[in-house]
């Protein structure tokens, strides 16, 4: 086999090969010996035989009295037969029943009598009642073959048969090793250039729950030498190695290097994104793989590439990875040079599994979070037409993707609030929400992709909300609108209010960055409106292009320095601490399609709208004016 | 409410009502604060918001240079910039993009100029390649709803966040009472009448499944007061008790009793079987269940029982039961009193779901070792026939029984050896073994419900094996007989032969205690016709009528004093190390049907047989002669 370098080799030559080469060079499973009772969801390493019979005695299985079968024959309803004490035992449940005696008479079918003898009105059949040795397990019989499973009942049938030890495969170590000048461990107030070392806990908690045993180790810096030692130490004390950033090509880029310093390295460089800069290393017998920084990456590439290499050394059967078919919501572009993965949210509306596609961004570990299914595009395939029918690899059993409200729309923080007082309610109903703007809701609802929507769409021409757009984008009116609230909109700025902002025209002061929003977003056509109504040209407002999707990332960025103003909802500016000039009140309501009206979903959201906990809680949020919320508007 | 005495209360009713006794108590759960970075698996007790924005600042999100966008407007292939030093600042991926840089250019895009100034062919668009603050996440969003099970991907949007500690739902602790004069610890040596302790191995396995933390208490003997001292105890100190053993009304009873005299008990007696003496009990709004002593009772009772407790307290859906279309292989006759569970062993044969009930013992905890389903059979049903599709609630993945090979037929320990084998080579590949002899095969194949059938049947006109039979069930000839090996049968006696049995004949002498196998088996028919060649009738045989289902459980009868003589193979004699006198040796094979034979398990099966291995195997368990195992016998 040849070693080359930063290769795009396709994932599954590339997979197929490192287990062999691993294999090979000698990548095989250890077995430790353990309890019995501590077993549970541990692989035999060999086959386990009972020692001992279960019951391992003659042993009655009922409470009555012990007596010899032949001493009974002949007893029936019209002739009873009296057993004097001598001609039986009184024994419970699982007493040894010993000669003379070869069967059990129950006690419920006993007459007492006053001299202590008993009267039977039926034959007791040899051997009746009373558990055989050996009945559950015989000594010298396979209780388990190798490399399975231990279940809870396993542990019953192993101890029964007096086996209180068994070999099992010793869960691999794994050792991850975070490298980075820029990184810090975990903390709540990092300086601008601080990245937070988060890769660690997530690969840390992935490898657990495949049932591996995961050793952190302390943050390298852009070492060389340092890293080596590092991966030189992790590799000597674990059975595999991850090696996080510096697997691609930048200027502090070393993994590379090192591993090939002290082993081998097979790729560099997968055909897949994200993750392509992965490195395929080994050190003797052991997997050192190169794991890019960004998170989402990184996960794909340890689920993809070290995954495998677990459970073989589990001998576990590979967890067989569950399809659907889903309708994609949006088409989904994708390089012919990789084998891609996209992450997408799922949920059922009526009987269509709709897949939505989130961010692609690597770093944007959030929406790996928010992923019911990835969307595997293979190599070489140009991508997906939005409406087209593709399978998806499910992450989010059906159950639970039956049961989530698709709430896709206009973003507002409330929106949250009504998903964790629903889930509060019942743990089994979910809400999955996606922030498109109000005029991306009502698309999404007209083709069917939806529960509900938010929606805070101004007519400009009658200044009413919602009404007309309705009217016009669902003529056969198959939508209600429900009210929900009023939303106090204006502008945000720093606290204090440094620039002096009192109108909404001061956004085209020369010197201030203004932020927006995207548009077909409510606010955005609010803003557009407010520039016509109060003459300002839009031209002359720095930054009026650069584009934030919701409320609170406009605020993140003012609140950050990076802007100095932004139009947006007074419980947003309230979160970051942001001064706010109000400009309007306008009406936020919701689109509940009629095919999705009668459902135990929308019903609990309509129960939660018109709820006093939901009324308390727009209360401490701030900003909202309430009066029917969860009420038809009448159109 | 009415709490009642030895009920036979419907068990859905019985749920129910006694989730609504606890929650009026008082039951519900703690919560507790723990590290986010060993939260996976956690359910939260509360909302998660981010504490800061992730990233936290304007972020180059690739290796390149900052720039102004508007410096670069304009350039294009044909007019390129150049960008002096001070124009531009180098950057890696995740360093800080701050003002007066709004652009990042790939390192990729540029022509570096020996001055250190820099060439580029393309205009940057504003705010290009860089890390927007709170692209991921932004502080003060919902991260994780209430009651979410955290995730691997929601550790690190958490960290991302800032958020390094959540509070979770505790762990219920879950106290378990083991009780009885007769129990003892687990041990190789038990005497008779000693009882190992297992049920707490396996109750704390299954709890801890469940995501809850077991308490197991030492063994308590059957004393009314030292009962009630350990109840009240772990009623302090745990959230769940289960008190195992002593839950009927037999003569050392007392669970009832004490739980009655510390707290209440809403039912005792639960129309279910197994499992009707379950109690329902609390103190104060702890559940404490009167679990019956049997395993599989216990089993059943704290599945059905206590299970949607725990998951009540821990507020994560309740894991769907998983049903599926099968097909009876044998009858199955319920009481019309109870629900009755009846475990079943479970495989496909062509595309039918085939489900064999397994013994219905409730002290058998091997048979729910084996259960791949469970078949739930209502209140008021009489029962299934032979044939009758049914549903089924599967214990196993729909892949393992895809995968699984179905052996019914005669029994011997080599079928497990092949077992074990086949899924050391391949560990997606099972096998199933069920004993039901020779011609209990050879009907199950005629039915359809299996792949291999072991098969040892004589001739008794001609002396041949099997190929009479294979002609006269099949008679179409769509099954394959397969050579497997040569087996000694003769008499296993106790060791030293103290009876001094020489002959078979000698089975027939007065006071000797014989142990036969069950008609239908191939060892019951050799036994007959034995009989019948050395004139020997069957009634003078003491214990003839006394059947066992397999070699082993006849050699452990005899290995515990309990019988003298019984026919059997060699390598069931030599594991119980008992004498052998050798009668005959004969022909075992392995029927296979055709529709089975081109498939990936039978392909593996016969591999198996042909190895060298398993010839290896067989020398070591002694008693076999071996030809041509493996191989096609012409008929």
């Amino acid at each position: 086999m040849e070693f080359t370098y930063l290769t795009n080799a396709p994932l599954d030559r590339a997979k197929t090969e490192y287990l062999q080469l691993l294999i090979q060079a000698g990548f095989a499973p250890d077995t430790e010996t353990v309890p019995v009772m501590n077993a549970c969801g541990r692989v035999t390493a060999q086959a386990v035989y009972a020692h001992i019979c279960a019951p391992h005695y003659a042993a009655s299985a009922m409470d009555g009295i012990a007596v010899r079968a032949s001493a009974t024959f002949g007893a029936t309803e019209t002739t009873p037969i009296r057993l004097s004490p001598d001609q039986f035992e009184v024994v419970d449940t699982g007493d040894p029943v010993d000669e003379p005696w070869d069967a059990v008479i129950m006690v419920e079918e006993l007459v007492k009598q006053e001299n202590g003898s008993v009267v039977i009105h039926a034959a007791a059949a040899p051997w009746q009642h009373i558990r055989q040795i050996g009945e559950d397990v015989c000594a010298g019989e396979m209780i388990l073959a190798s490399h399975m499973t231990v279940t809870p009942a396993a542990i019953g049938a192993m101890i029964a048969g007096g086996v209180l030890e068994i070999e099992v495969i010793r869960k691999p170590r794994i050792g991850i090793i975070p490298t980075g000048d820029e990184i810090i461990p975990p903390c709540t107030d990092p300086r601008p250039g601080d990245i937070l070392e988060f890769n660690s806990s997530i690969f840390s908690a992935m490898v657990a729950q495949w049932g591996a045993e995961p050793v952190t180790y302390p943050i390298v810096p852009d070492v060389f030498d340092q890293i080596r030692d590092m991966v030189a130490k992790a590799a000597g004390e674990c059975d595999m190695v991850i090696l996080n950033a510096g697997s691609s090509a930048g200027r502090e880029d070393f993994s590379a290097g090192v591993i090939r310093q002290l082993g081998t390295v097979l790729y560099h460089g997968i055909a897949m994104k994200p993750g392509k800069p992965a490195i395929l290393g080994a050190i003797g017998g052991k997997p050192v793989l190169g794991v890019p920084g960004y998170p989402v990456s990184g996960i794909i590439v340890i689920e993809e590439l070290l995954r495998p290499l677990v459970d073989h050394w589990l001998k576990a059967p590979t967890e067989k990875k569950q399809y659907a078919p889903a309708v994609l919501t949006r088409p989904v572009v994708s390089g012919l040079k990789y084998q891609e993965f996209v992450r997408v949210r799922l949920g059922f509306v009526g009987d269509r599994l709709m897949a939505s596609p989130l961010s692609r961004g690597s770093g944007v570990v959030s929406s790996f979070m928010k992923a019911d299914g990835i969307l595997e595009i293979p190599q070489g395939t140009e991508g997906y037409e939005a409406g087209q029918t593709v399978s998806v690899r499910l992450l989010a059993p059906m159950e639970k993707l039956k049961n989530t409200l698709m709430v896709i729309g206009s973003h507002d923080p409330l929106l949250d609030e009504l998903a964790d007082m629903m889930h509060r309610q019942d743990s089994s109903v979910y809400m999955s929400s996606a922030h498109v703007g109000s005029m991306g809701g009502i698309m999404a609802m007209r083709r069917g992709e939806n529960h509900v929507a938010g929606c805070h769409l101004l007519d400009t021409a009658t200044g009413e909300y919602n009404r007309s757009f309705l009217k016009k984008y669902f003529p056969k009116g198959n939508v209600r609108l429900i009210s929900c609230v009023g939303r106090q909109q204006g502008l945000m700025v720093a606290p204090g209010n440094p620039l002096g902002f009192t109108k909404f025209a001061d956004i085209a002061t020369p010197g201030v960055r203004y932020v927006n929003r995207q548009k077909g977003s409510g606010t955005r056509i609010l803003t557009d409106y407010l520039c016509k109504t109060e003459h300002v040209d839009p031209d002359s407002i720095y930054g009026y292009e650069r584009e934030e999707m919701t409320h609170t990332s406009v605020a993140a960025q003012i609140a950050a320095g990076s802007a100095d103003a932004g139009m947006g909802i007074y419980s947003a500016a309230r979160l970051y601490g942001l001064d706010f000039i109000p400009i309007c009140i306008e009406e936020y309501d919701l689109l509940i399609p009629d095919h999705a009206w009668d459902t135990p979903m929308v019903r609990q959201l309509l129960a939660t709208l018109k709820s006093d906990a939901f009324r308390d809680k727009l209360l401490a949020l701030g900003g909202y004016t309430v009066e029917n919320p969860g009420e038809i508007i009448a159109l």
